[in-house]
């Protein structure tokens, strides 16, 4: 059994990922922080874990965590910067789900976080846990960026037309997002009295996920094309769970076989499913699964294609991620943990 | 006081027409028709009424709404047709809330709907009832083709745009629709099970709205500019109302002031409200009210400018614009009968 | 025109006032009051209200809305108790919203609200704010104590059975409220995450709104009878408005005409509609309205009736019943400023 | 493995055994019958099954139903007690999710159901498959009737109050469920529309589940006492899933150790979680697994205690107590297929 702790268990990801550790045939949770909470059973905060495990909170400690196999970051930005060092230095293995190390470019990222990088002499050697373009590396991976929710999302929906070099640089990524893609957070914005019923878009001027997708991205175009610019625009959902991205791409070539394109793109990624063409995939056919679906048009067989692309934000979005990250590094079989049948209804 | 019909009221847009226009200071309606629910009080069918109306559903007939002033059609495409020459030939003056005479182009009409068209020698006569562009021919016509709600929303957010002559002609419109959007219609893919807590995209590669919308923002276009193309992917939202587009137009032209652009287009208009700069318009701030919300920015200086428009689908988007259109034609106040506040929280 | 002021108003029961009151055709609101957003205007609070209104928050201050003829409280219970007395010695008409005078027994309500009452002396002259039974009392009063709204909708359902001296003691109140009943307060209990797609009891063992229906029920039995026991459990709706009460009460008299009884006590009341025999209010069926509906039946022939009601918890509830009683208060239409019809759908 | 079948799988109760029977470690499905869909894929009516099964809807026959192990009815009443006798005489083993056979009282279904009984002659022999009071009989029954939804939350409530002896024998069950509940059928009260932001009573007078729980819990009584009345009102809530039960049972002996009495009767189901004193359980805590949660107190230390009560309607109500039947009745550890988490957040 690989041993694994998780830090800053208390939020949505760190019950998503104890909702899919608790059973996986492979995994122990060995231990589980949170400095406010220190002493209280997880099961206290989340009712669902009741019966599944007895798990109490500790307070971060470099040497206990030293003794895991992999240790997930679930805590907001800043936080895994300070500790990964340590435990890198320690061997340990570490899968930050956190934005920390998902930038290359370490200027970048101070500018669009608004603090100094913690940790810049590590970025170098992140791995980006996608695996459908970064599989090989992921495998000997001592320490993984999780993608953002909304990049895992759109790159997912782009890479077919990007690596098949048939898309013009100026792209349109317009996407919305059920409510805990905001956190466990005490705000009024997030008030179900705000959200309910109700639908905006939010961040149009720029959203912190946007540099993540342009570099991405244009790490998939050839060499000689302009780099892609995408203009992002996230919209919050009256839902929990759940992204739609919405792609508006300019496709020129009407030669171009949108749906076998994307179909043989993605023919052996068992998390990836291209849906029949005229499909219009539903956030709640992934609900709890870390399964991507998709499905791809050209309109009025003008030069704008439309590429829509579901997942769970915190299954697919993150925690599921993290742990499809975790089995390919550690040699399971890439699915263990991860077979749930979405919940529909 | 104007005695109105109302065609088919048994529909969400015939309600929402009873709850504006039974306290509209200027009106009284005096028949509402439902071939189906004939000698029911509408109160039975929606409770909110009760004690503000003893009105019941009587066959449509023709002789009983020529007593009327002006008749509202509330009906599915296809039936004003058959019934407003008889209409106008008696010298009523007719507000049609459906698709019947938005297209000019009566052959394009056929195609999208599928059918024939009843009443292509009327075609030319209707004027499309959008105030803020066509306030004087509303004045004096005789037949109202009311905007789709889709298209109110869109249309509002682009118009100072493509008055103003600087937007590129490929525009991306984004939408998404409360529920209601789709009718009072037993289907089980309007379910609360199957639309609560999702999202999804529909009809992506071709909606009925989408010719409207090209038709009237080309009008709006100068001679010898190329004919505008819009991509438009409308969504299904977990809400009962409320219509929010999300549009992306290249405006090269960076020396352009969005914001004093629409506030000067607007300036005079009661029911548009161009919001400061950085604001994101939310649905519920429309929740029942007549009014649109627009927002406009330029995210990362690129050419690439986003418009957010707000509406409530079922008022401005429909039964509430109708009235706006009643009131300027029978020359009343605009917004009489308009003034609620909308409903929030 | 009357003159009024709203300490508190940037809470959920505040909007709420404005958007009643502002339209009102006998009021004009010169003051609102709120020390931590002094100097912002309430329309950059609430969007709904932009375009309706251009009033600033100010710091509370008793020479000011001392030259109201009527103030408001819609402030947290204690704010009212320290404030009340300097505007009643001046004249001063108060409307309280909080629970602060609706205990006539002041031992009682510190025990409940765990402090003591900041103005014990006031509490006798103060008038229960319900017009259907105290109508008289109000139009003098010079202080209101407006009902909560838990205890509107199960009092309202409860006043037949009881003037009629027909209910045996022992009552059940089952009672579920929209969120906004929670006020606008950010707390992770709140949050659209925690509440969306769930519901539950809360405050089984004792809700604060207990002793207040026990002390209204009580006042209202003949002299001799068993006062009467209620067990009250709340719960918690996932939606933004409206309070449903599920009434049990046990009526052994067969021969008592339960549809008779209502529609006879409520014959005269433009607030209080009873439904046919057989229906079922909905909590949509009041949004917005100050209306609450009523239905009773008694199910199998056996003791226990149901007594089912509905109110919009911020209108009914709060809000409008507060305008409500300032109607009376001043001699004006008692539904002025009250005839907007529910929003349905 | 143990081969079954599915006479009814396009409803929502059908998709649920799909979703825990497809990855059960000892099932396999080699059947699902739709007259409706034959010849469709299952998975092209729900999204969430693509990838997980090839099934295809076959036309409901004996013949194969026949070579079953077991088979599931999810059909509407009336059906399987056309079907069931054919299936019994040849070996098969039967668990019915429909109503067809919870009631011993041939008549009083009839009265009821409104129908006549298709199959009177085999009531005696079926199990009612609450497994927590009828566990023994379930392991050698050929037919099992499984417990409506309603009924499970209320008697696994009501059980260790009943079996103690210590309940007065008015007893009031007040009941909430998502809209699930409804099946998926195309009814206009079942839209979104009509469901959303709203809450409402329905069936007061009379639902079919009430002679099923008082069958049930009579039988549990001791022979003397005076037979159980239970009022009983189901509401509507605006979620997908989730039955949320709150009782009301006079337990007039204080000395009643109520939270030992609950934990001591259940401490060896793994399907019943008995919270600590002071708990409200969520429907959510429960969102697609198999367990109830519980929880009980004594208001104002009154007569009245209040239980409340949560389970998944369409897992523990339904689907998931279907197959916890199955395990039981073939030597299966009970909770196979059965150990998923639920989804929370």
């Amino acid at each position: 059994m690989i041993k694994v702790g998780i830090v800053g268990a208390t939020g949505y990801t760190g019950v998503e990922l104890l909702r899919l550790l608790l059973p996986h045939p492979n995994v122990e949770v060995v231990c589980i922080t949170s400095r406010g909470d220190a002493g209280t059973p997880i099961a206290g905060l989340y009712p669902n874990l009741r019966g599944h495990t007895d798990l109490e909170f500790v307070v971060p400690d470099v040497e206990q965590l030293a003794a895991c196999d992999a240790v997930f970051f679930a805590t907001p930005h800043g936080v895994a910067q300070a500790m990964v060092p340590s435990l890198l230095d320690r061997g340990v293995r570490v899968i930050d789900l956190s934005a920390d190390f998902r930038l290359k470019d370490v200027p970048l990222w101070e500018r669009w976080y608004n603090q100094p990088h913690g940790c810049p002499e590590r970025v170098a050697e992140s791995v980006y846990g996608l695996p459908e373009i970064n599989r090989e590396q992921i495998k000997n991976a001592q320490l993984i960026a999780c993608p953002g929710c909304y990049p895992t999302s759109i790159e997912l929906g782009l890479i077919p037309l990007i690596e098949a070099g048939v898309a013009s640089p100026k792209i349109i990524a317009n996407a919305a997002s059920g409510a805990t893609g905001a956190g466990r957070q005490a705000k009024v914005d997030n008030l179900f009295m705000e959200i309910g019923d109700s639908f905006k878009a939010y961040a149009s001027t720029g959203h912190r996920h946007l540099p993540e997708i342009e570099q991405e991205m244009r790490g998939l175009q050839s060499s000689g094309q302009s780099p892609l610019e995408i203009t992002f625009v996230p919209h919050l959902l009256p839902t929990i769970r759940g992204i739609h991205a919405t792609l508006y791409v300019d496709v020129p070539d009407r030669s171009v076989d949108l749906q076998k394109l994307f179909e043989a793109r993605y023919a052996d990624e068992s998390f990836v499913d291209v849906m029949p063409a005229g499909s219009h995939p539903q956030t709640r056919s992934v609900k709890g699964s870390n399964v991507c679906r998709l499905s791809v048009c050209r309109p009025q067989d003008r030069d704008t294609v439309v590429v829509m692309s579901v997942i769970d934000n915190l299954t697919r979005g993150s925690s599921g991620q993290a742990i499809q990250n975790l089995n390919i590094m550690f040699g399971l079989e890439e699915s263990a943990g991860l077979t749930g049948i979405a919940l529909l209804p």
